[in-house]
């Protein structure tokens, strides 16, 4: 158990965490930091976290120190981060890239004392309002570079994930950056894309409200997912992203082309092996 | 209520309704009909239907015909009953598209006793198994033509709609295509198109089931849908849904422009474009 763990970012994933470390008594002390002061008001009042302070001030109470905010402040303010901590305080993130962040700290005196996860989960709401307690049960979490961990670090770290029912996963950052764009981020473009597609085609909006019923709803999802939190995600990850992202424009253009030249065995073939993705997600 | 309903197609759709009607005791006896006798026996043995019989033996005792078959299919076959029923019999489909459909039998000399509806509900999965008894309830059914209805056949048909709770919506057939395709099909197409992108590109199955929870479940979710059901919905729909599919493609270029010029000012308002859709879908 920690005395003192110090979130940085008090929206869905820090909220979340902070929430679940008080209630499992996991944490005696939560500080919570956030650039918003309506966002440390809403943790505050929604019990995600006990109180706040200056990040070096947090920082030198804290044991553990929990990064959750986008992946392009994350690399500056882990390195910030590191700067400020001893030999017996952890830092982890929780960032949906990893290549980035673990290529800036590599060779950093501290290294040893970083720990870089990506819990598999998240909803399109974002803010500690979106915070829940039962959050990261059942989903994975990807932990990079754990050689590069101090034994005692690593270990606290897939102690809280496991606690926390999540199933772990290791990866070299690069690896990670490309699966991820392969299932996770491709996903979030083309539910965007979507949501771009039927405001521009369809202006009733009635229609999409009372047709969505009709398998919109759970494809456009998504897009309700915050720019702040996902830009930066794709513009880290670009290469990647754009690779998956040729590749699915390329798949759409074959639907096309059935269409046009009225191919229907293609057309067939096509959802045939669409369907093969029952085999993996039930 | 009805003495007697045949339902031909036992599937999603189709068992569903049986069930409902049996179970809500809208109908003393549901006949099922269906080319596959594994599907008959499925839907027996779950209670969806009380018998099988040839369709012209089913149509001579039937109060209502209720068609919920692939929508090629549900042009020859509602044209076969249409030639069968008499002047206090009414027929009802329930298929995705209604143009082709509603054209096909204008001029029918019973065309006043059929009324064409979509009831907008559906999953991925399909057969009997597949049927539930809470399926209609709180979405919403579009009845198109209604124009050109009895009287007595369309109030009898929105009332049992109405008594499965749903929320009737009037339309033209071709507007009806129109936004089924910006709203419901091209969500298909985009989820089948995202399964093989990422069955492509993504070779370790592992990492697809392992990172699944980064949001690619629900934006996949439809992949599954059943090609018999699917692709004549596409080909009936082509010009829609070509139309639609073409906004898509050239979308989804505007966010690879972005990520390849590392235009982050563009990348964020076409995110915050698509945030937009939640004033409609909640």
């Amino acid at each position: 158990m920690f005395d003192t763990v110090t979130v940085v970012g008090v929206g869905l994933i820090g909220g979340s965490f902070g929430l679940v470390l008080k209630e499992r008594k996991l944490a005696k002390k939560v500080i919570g930091i956030s650039r918003s002061k309506e966002s440390i008001e809403a943790a505050l009042r929604l019990g995600l976290i006990d109180e706040t302070l200056e990040l070096s001030q947090a920082v030198a109470k804290s044991d553990l120190i929990y990064v959750a905010i986008p992946v392009d402040a994350t690399v500056t303010v882990v390195g910030e981060i590191m700067d400020m901590i001893s030999g017996n305080q952890i830092v982890a993130d929780a960032g949906s890239t990893k290549y980035a962040l673990c290529n800036s700290i590599n060779g950093h005196p501290m290294r040893r004392r970083f720990v870089a996860t990506h819990p598999m989960w998240g909803t399109e709401f974002s803010g500690p309002e979106a915070a829940t307690r039962d959050s990261f049960a059942g989903r994975s979490c990807v932990i990079c570079e754990r050689e590069q961990c101090e034994e005692d670090a690593l270990l606290t770290i897939e102690e809280i994930y496991k606690t926390l029912g999540m199933h772990l996963v290791y990866m070299d950052a690069a690896s990670h950056d490309m699966h991820a764009a392969y299932v996770s981020h491709i996903a979030h473009i083309t539910s965007f894309a979507l949501a771009n597609t039927v405001l521009e085609k369809e202006k009733e909006e009635d229609a999409i409200f009372e047709l969505a019923g009709g398998g919109f709803e759970s494809t456009v999802r998504l897009a309700k997912s915050s720019p702040a939190m996902w830009a930066p995600v794709f513009m880290q990850n670009r290469e990647n992203v754009l690779d998956v992202l040729n590749e699915h424009i390329s798949q759409l253009k074959k639907f096309k082309s059935c269409l046009e030249k009225e191919n229907n065995d293609y057309l067939w073939e096509l959802m045939v092996n669409a369907n093969k993705i029952k085999r993996i997600i039930k």
